[in-house]
């Protein structure tokens, strides 16, 4: 049996989320949910104010009954709190899958730069919104129940670390940056333009010297422009690793819809962590 | 008399601006504008791909008889030829004023870093098309005229530089950025929501520990969100002073608007360069 508790450590969601999510859960023996009432909680644009946000998310990285961390929802706020979080986490956070996406990258990349538990790129309890919804859901429970963990794109050979791509370039050369040398970084986007989707990659190729290369995943719902880039989001994605020296490695099957896969941060599980 | 030459590193303009532009720059017999026919040059997103854009922009800064270079428009792109421009800059461009703002800060940023001219925040000749953008063409021809050298928000005592706030996070440690150790930094945005830019002040309040200060500009035309963020964005800009150990100073009266001032980069006119 593994114990999952579930946070919200940006945005909340809705308590018929969660009955939907715990719905799906009922066919996975293997998997008790534990929805924190903070996952509920309002305040402004966030999930309760930094304190309740970060109180949440401590309980739940803190207790030992607990075997993973699952992030509710992406949107905004987990930079507010990730440095605070990392610096007071316990013992008890190492054994912890941390799975996640989008806007909660800023955790997972914190985490993983403080080599505390396994920070996973994945699809959240908030997906079920999507259509094949449940799909993205099952995929995140059947890894947290230990079915499939070298499944999707763990790389067994070189570490691999997933981003949306706003939140890589916002954590680019701060307290949350991890050592990506020598990683297989993936990065998907949404709902940005392409002006500014090549802008980001301008940014964090400057930043990603040493990595062994990028992946580019699903750059979607780009917001019509008054004119059209120029461009197409690989172009981009090869134009900027062209000119930074980064290997471009191809696609990779992440992003911000149902088919999000699994990336587990560093090497597949099995494998040593270099 | 100053001769003005004028190109578009980032996006185009029409030729009606520049009529418009040039017809108040009559009132200016102390200014000689020259449009540079790449203004008016299309690529996809861009006034003419990187390779036109950089070359305008290198006959016009490298010009021996023009004494200043005027952006026409940001946009974006202004960061794709930057660092190449700058290389290829020749002594001519060493006491020319460099005119702009928004994505043109990228320049700015470069030239400032490369101790070339003389990187000046300001209105555009396509700020003619605002309310009120007469004012804003003028406030630029009289400065590059030599009348108001040391008007608005130079400053005597330590040495500024005026930032769009999004322009300014993306050369956060980059080839393109200047030290700005002891610097008072101002900065503004436009058309981003709140959570952005808070997202934004995370990002480069870590990048700009040692600067003397941070001032707040305006930050106009915010999106409507599903929910309020829960702070103004004078909240936001003490919120992350206060976390990086910034000292906030204040309003700064700069923006996109006709009531942007001009900012020169470093010390006022007449003041040694720190």
């Amino acid at each position: 049996m593994k114990k999952i508790a579930i946070c919200a450590p940006s945005t909340p969601i809705t308590p018929g989320i969660a009955e939907r999510v715990t719905a799906i859960a009922a066919g996975f023996p293997g998997a008790e949910l534990h929805f924190h009432p903070q996952c509920f909680a309002e305040d402004g644009h966030f999930a309760g104010d930094d304190e309740a946000r970060l109180a949440a998310l401590l309980e739940c990285a803190n207790d030992p009954g607990m075997d993973a961390v699952w992030f509710a929802k992406g949107g905004y706020g987990a930079n507010r709190i990730a440095a605070q979080a990392v610096a007071d986490m316990a013992e008890e956070a190492a054994g912890k899958v941390f799975l996640g996406y989008s806007d909660t990258g800023f955790l997972l990349g914190a985490l993983y730069r403080a080599g505390i538990g396994r920070p996973v790129h994945g699809p959240m309890p908030v997906d079920i919104r999507r259509d094949g919804g449940e799909a993205a859901v099952r995929r995140s429970l059947a890894f947290l129940c230990g079915e499939g963990q070298d499944a999707d794109l763990a790389l067994a050979q070189r570490p691999g670390v997933a981003f949306n791509l706003m939140t890589l370039a916002m954590i680019c050369g701060t307290e949350l940056m991890p050592d990506l040398s020598g990683h297989v970084v993936m990065v998907e986007e949404v709902a940005e333009h392409l002006y500014a989707v090549d802008r980001l990659f301008f940014h964090v190729t400057q930043h990603l010297s040493g990595i062994a290369g990028l992946r580019l995943g699903r750059i979607s719902d780009v917001p019509e422009n008054d004119r059209p880039f120029g461009a197409e989001p690989e172009e981009i994605a090869r134009y900027w690793c062209a000119r930074s020296g980064i290997p471009y490695l191809g696609s990779a099957d992440i992003g911000h819809d149902s088919a999000n896969k699994i990336v587990p941060f560093g090497l597949a599980t099995g494998a040593a962590r270099s």
